[in-house]
């Protein structure tokens, strides 16, 4: 409204991994943004690798984002990190934050972002929504995730098996981010009567690998994929 | 591998209603595919208004899906619907259906297809994934779905009170896709903890309304939205 304009912080969702299942607004803020921020471990990431598609190499900055259960290590990078955006902020006026998936589900986004507002209280976010990896792997399986009165619960790695026991008995198609064993025998205890499985890795990529299986072949599958999708009603 | 070419039908998620948010896969479809299938009920739907951004009217053909809960009347419905897809299968060797949002969600798409492989068993999909509602709802309101260990569920309006007060207990983040005052009671009983709501409608577009709410402002605002978050955990 005539005033100054706050510094803006974009937040990029990169989608499941195909350059193309960017959104245009997304591809727009990649390309104007004077600098991108991506989350980064070692070596060129898939998020770097999809955001060197739209803007220029020189562009891109990584954030080092440490995979430890230790908060304080945690905390520590996110503070160096929120610095270093902070800074690209002051100077430019803007810059955006890049990762896979849909930025709104469990991404170091939300992460970063209140270290960054601790340190600049003036400041305008712009969230650009993406595909989440689920719904990248049930177009390859070529089958949907819920139709009707369908309830679906989206489970993490590190959910309890109280709780998905608890989720899986009322639920009528799971995801589960990640796999592990003891998902598995809880599945298979509460779910006799799931009748479809999908099990997926590199959704939308050259090296996707999708399996839509039988839920008795869960247990010997699941050790080979990183996402499943157990459905109590078998489609087709 | 050299063989005849199978017909195909393009499955096509237009996101939560900005053409910005469409991904460029499903723009490249939109552009090239000779005639595209919107869902409609009377008049120009938003899906027919987003396909008309990027395609010509002349290769817009309107699908009527009666709103009606007799099965009979649906099926007759969904059969004529798949005789059109087939006929221009047939003509034109491809054709695209596109929908709002992500179209493994609850979408009409999974409804038709069954109808359309029966009358034509050779036949190749591809589906297009999109951007979610809720996840548009997110980055409106500018706050996380899940972070860390949370779960998610994702209610359609029509779930048993039962089933909802279960899932809610042992979720973190409970997504309701309709709101209708029954849930909002049993959200109630069960979401004492629950600390932050997001309710939403026409997210993305210009007559986007997103309200980031307290859980007690719930049962009085629930009348006027389409979509409601509510979370365990308050965010900033």
């Amino acid at each position: 409204m005539g005033g100054r304009q706050l510094p803006t912080l974009y937040g990029v969702s990169l989608g499941p991994g195909n350059p193309k299942l960017l959104t245009l607004r997304a591809v727009e803020v990649l390309r104007e943004a004077p600098k991108v921020f991506v989350p980064s471990s070692k070596g060129i990431s898939r998020a770097e690798a999809i955001v060197s598609y739209f803007t220029k190499k020189r562009r891109i900055i990584r954030l080092d984002f440490p995979m430890v259960k230790d908060e304080a290590i945690v905390a520590k990078a996110l503070q160096r990190n929120a610095s270093r955006v902070c800074s690209i902020l002051q100077r430019y006026g803007s810059c955006a934050y890049a990762a896979l998936g849909d930025l709104s589900l469990y991404s170091t986004f939300w992460r970063l972002y209140p270290y960054v507002k601790e340190k600049m209280h003036d400041l305008d976010i712009e969230v650009i929504p993406g595909v989440p990896s689920f719904c990248a792997c049930a177009a390859s399986a070529k089958i949907p995730l819920a139709l009707g009165d369908d309830i679906i619960t989206i489970i993490p790695l590190s959910a309890s098996r109280e709780r998905i026991e608890n989720l899986a008995r009322y639920a009528d198609t799971s995801i589960l981010l990640k796999i592990k064993p003891s998902i598995i025998r809880s599945l298979k205890l509460v779910g006799k009567e799931y009748q479809q499985a999908v099990l997926a890795m590199h959704c939308s990529t050259d090296n996707e690998q999708v399996r839509v299986a039988n839920i008795k072949e869960l247990e010997e599958l699941s050790k080979y994929f990183a996402l499943m999708i157990v459905k109590r009603r078998k489609f087709l």
